[in-house]
């Protein structure tokens, strides 16, 4: 049991405030012999680094990883391979400019968790929220960089689908336009839309929440496991642990509510060498195990909570007080969630796997047409 | 590691099949010495129980709880307390008419569990989905009524607020209706409502969907923790787990997603001894934290998939089939949901309060006004 | 975490107390498609049961187990076969002559864990030391048998070779005849003189120490894990969770204190298709994982405490007290912690076997002669 | 689940090999608001460092310690404090000359882990056995001092007892010798005769094991928790984790076999304000719990495999080869394990500590005299 660590054979341990020397995070459970390289790794890590556009905060940070230990050379391809013991990632900070926070710090700024922080431990870590900064997630996507070693035949992918009250047309979704603007969005036309009205609320020093989307391809039918185990279980742990996350949802979520059983439910057809489902409403999950089909889920993250407006609060005193967030921060968080999303959902699905090759010692489904069953 | 085990200090242990002699729970980590009876158990398994309208499955259970361990008695008060020691509650089942699912052997019932269990273990327990079926729930539930024994200073309550497309009116909101009728729900105009437009689903053979609100008071601010072990994770995984859950929100949910930064954060104002939130937007938790606000979480049950309608499927053998599901179902599910929720809400919240306690030394916050930090 | 757990992949919660109405385990983690039965585990069950000779305890128990749930009966065989689901096994309780205890009920019996119980819950469960009873140990022996049948290809046997001061001599050491005498002995010389010096204890109405050995064959090299996770401290861990046990020992144990490195290091030769060790000094285990020589192990049981010699204690006053232990109890419980040392060994390497085709994908070691390595 | 991971809500997970280019330690679970600093840590670490004396490896480094998050400026004192986050302690390995092993590269050391992690994983990392080095346990020391903060009232030491044959007397301990020799010995005389005995062994280029004993007082009774969750057996895996440890005993330990019931149950007289037990045979525990008495603790260290003599092996390809290990190695491993068992005493304990605060709301007993129980 540790409040820092996620998984179970594929288990991660993060580590690190906003403002302290650096931040990472201990991977334990990976399986040997994957190759393995700091630059797979800082890939994913860029797609989540501050300051890329003007819609994120301009903090600029290196976000550097180093490998610490749990490779070891890999003389066939002059690379690095895991050798099945802990991989330690380390990025250090180096734009943490504590100065920017010393007028709040007898303030509890509204809609983070210094006043939480407070009443649990008794500390004010003044810092950028210190350990509940989002700069903790830097550590989660190297995590997930790392996850995704161990699942090389699942593709995982995100999108942002929704920014405020504009969300995204399904009928111009596709994948290839993530990458090509500043939003991770599959909507290019949504896309510049959302340029616009977020240009607007930065402007105003405002904030807006956000929802994405991540879909999972090529997860085999019999992965997730029964009741408390239940995939779905785990994936709605890891979005809601990520910062700012108030809700999240499988295939129809939300909606699910208002629809009928005839609505809801996904028919099958023999095919082979599996059956098909007609539709997936399901998400690619029934009874917490995936059965195959893509898995899609989604989280919504609500708007930073450090603005430009003044807004009514206490003092560690209990004083009342006014108090203005001037710190350099993200007018949609949602954004760079993007990437954040994708490797939680990667650290799930590679636990999983893993256990599920424990216990049943196959990696996927029974496959079809045993008659003796 | 355990995938029918849920909670960390606070953790209890699901086992049984819907058509096995029994089922039951061992719920582990109680405090020692705390007044407990089958019957208090009994009150909140009867909630649960199906049968109680012909709003739900006509299978008649008694769900009759056994106390097998745990407890001893006290000479005090001539009842019983909890030892400290392991509880084992088990229910026998009494209706489990196998038959009923004989014709349903060789076929995946769409929108069930039935082939991804298949495809994970190669098994097919055709006799009303076995593990999977909502049986289960009844041992939660049963867990649940031992963990609001450890925080009896928490309220929790939940109303069904919404059925199919039909939402209540938060105006009518008054808890005491909730036991007036026969959904568990807090407005009672929309408690007519629903009875009209259910009858003609239940008469259809259809199913809908429905979503419950589960509000928790008296939870005292430092409960929960950070990053992995939030508070809000912990209660999406514990809501996600119940069968048929598609979606789970905490405060605003999804709908933090169109909120602007203004509109979101609950600003505070001091107050004796502690200051006040003047909203509750947050739901009651700020970084996976409580913050002395009700904890306010919802979560969407999808229609029940067993209707009357013939459906699509494959066999065993990945031939096409009809299928039409004639066994004794609920309607709505989400019905009887209403006290799973609650049940799931208090074990997150035990755990916590044990947890807090253990790494803190107190049972709450620090309370306020310490010159000295 | 929980205390009444045991494993992490096979994982074990075990519930009642000696004086309930029943007492039980539940097993989660067991591969689906294994053949079960009720008769496999009460084979092992009656091995540890009370009252089989005039050196156990004389509390008559039929031990007879009932599979709750987890199983489905299995068309090929008209056996049953486990379907992945938790293995719910519960055991009643038919003689716990409770006045047998009500004279002791305010006084703490020396060596018996009733001081410490009473420290930690403030509870005194006075009926035959509740669920600190060795009654617990039958949870644990079911438990086991359902994990040899994980590790088929694994044989786990064990003999007491050491009574009070009297040690087994390796030389006449002969598996065969473990069933032949009352003290599960390998050695049926020693047997025999057990006999005569365990009347004299018995008669005095005192009781004596004793030590197990239990042996694993058929481990492929690779199982267990660096570090925290080592197969010898899961070993170690279990054994010493055992009721009255006070050291563990692998390979060479505490005498490895003795030995130079000359002695103690087990050298190699090559042999088809592995090596083999000269010696096993190790016990079968290096840095925490099976190196394919048999895995041995040791434990020592302290005396039982229920003597009939009077002896100094306090009340639940905190006044002096004499006391005499008259209840019915074993001269020598090390003897029937025999079958429950296999049981737990059987338990720590099903466990290690599915974590270790978890994180691997193999079953055992990779074998030999890989070139490009 | 994560073999690198040790304890529950004090939970501490370690990464980091030999020839890295740092290890370390994630400590999580710590309670808020203790004071700290990286000297009180390094205190510790100064004590298991290797090179000082010629009884220890010749390896040099400086071990010293980083703290990376965590902590805190407290005004009050001008130092540290924590935060209640994840402590990260890291230290750089500076001499680390791989090129020491490149001729032992295909070939597996006698006695060490080489053979099995190849079997395991398939890796062979020769550079002083890698991950499997007793360079972890510098981590775990680092460890140890944090959980020597959380229960300051605890007085936890240790001393060799023993060398190759050569025992202390006890009738010479004092806890003021221990760090008077280069031994950790308690027995003044002992450790004069150790000397000569060990000049022998390193010139000879032997090595030779050792028992060590670590005392912990001011264990308040009612720590620990019955079954699986014992305090002994979370001593006994603790202690089995340590590198080359073969045997773990409490209180009486595998001496306990010989004793009758008379000789081996503490009796107890009453005290105010608590009974006292008039020996500790029980080494401080009872049914898993302490009972204020000091827990009592002693593990076997086998001999360092490294030695200079020639001993029989194969290399990767099984092929026969002779190996001679000329690393700087310690003689007698086991004396650089007194400091490393402090440290895991203190970690078990200051978990036991934070459980059953958790459980019980309380830190130590109930006391006693409470009529009305």
């Amino acid at each position: 049991m540790s409040d820092n660590s996620f998984g179970h054979l594929f288990r991660f341990t993060t580590w690190g405030e906003s403002h302290g020397p650096a931040l990472g995070v201990v991977v334990d459970g990976v399986p040997p012999d994957l190759p393995i390289s700091a630059e797979v790794i800082q890939r994913d890590l860029d797609r989540r680094k501050p300051g890329q556009s003007r819609y994120t905060t301009q903090r600029r940070e290196a976000d550097e990883v180093k490998i610490l230990s749990g490779v070891f050379e890999d003389e066939r391809t002059d690379g690095l391979r895991t050798t099945g013991t802990p991989i330690s990632l380390m990025i250090e900070n180096t734009d943490q400019r504590s100065k920017d926070y010393s007028d709040i710090r007898d303030k509890f700024r509204p809609g983070h968790a210094d006043y939480t922080y407070f009443q649990k431990y008794g500390i004010r870590d003044y810092r950028g929220g210190g350990r509940s900064s989002a700069r903790e997630t830097a550590a989660r996507v190297a995590a997930g960089a790392v996850a995704k070693l161990v699942i090389p035949d699942v593709t995982i992918r995100a999108s942002l689908v929704q920014i405020g009250p504009h969300k995204i047309d399904y009928a111009n979704f596709d994948w290839d336009q993530v990458d090509q603007n500043p939003f991770f969005c599959a909507d290019p036309k949504a896309a510049e839309t959302w340029a616009t009205y977020l240009d607007g609320i930065r402007k105003a020093g405002s904030s807006v929440g956000a929802i994405i989307e991540v879909v999972a391809e090529g997860v085999p039918a019999g992965w997730g496991a029964p009741i408390y185990g239940k995939l779905s279980a785990d994936i709605a742990a890891a979005f809601m642990s990520i910062n700012a996350v108030k809700g999240v949802e499988i295939g129809e979520g939300m909606h699910a509510a208002e629809l009928t059983g005839e609505e809801n439910a996904d028919q099958m057809r023999s095919d082979r060498p599996l059956p098909q489902f007609l539709s997936n409403k399901a998400g690619g999950i029934l009874g917490g195990i995936s059965n195959g089909d893509p898995i899609v889920a989604r989280f919504a993250v609500k708007p930073t909570s450090s603005i430009l407006t003044p807004r009514q609060t206490v003092t560690t005193e209990n004083e009342d007080a006014d108090i203005i967030t001037k710190g350099r921060h993200d007018p949609c968080v949602g954004i760079r969630a993007v990437p954040i999303g994708e490797a939680m959902m990667a650290c799930v699905l590679a636990d999983h796997m893993l256990r599920h090759r424990g216990q049943t010692g196959r990696e996927g489904g029974i496959g079809f047409g045993r008659n003796d069953l």
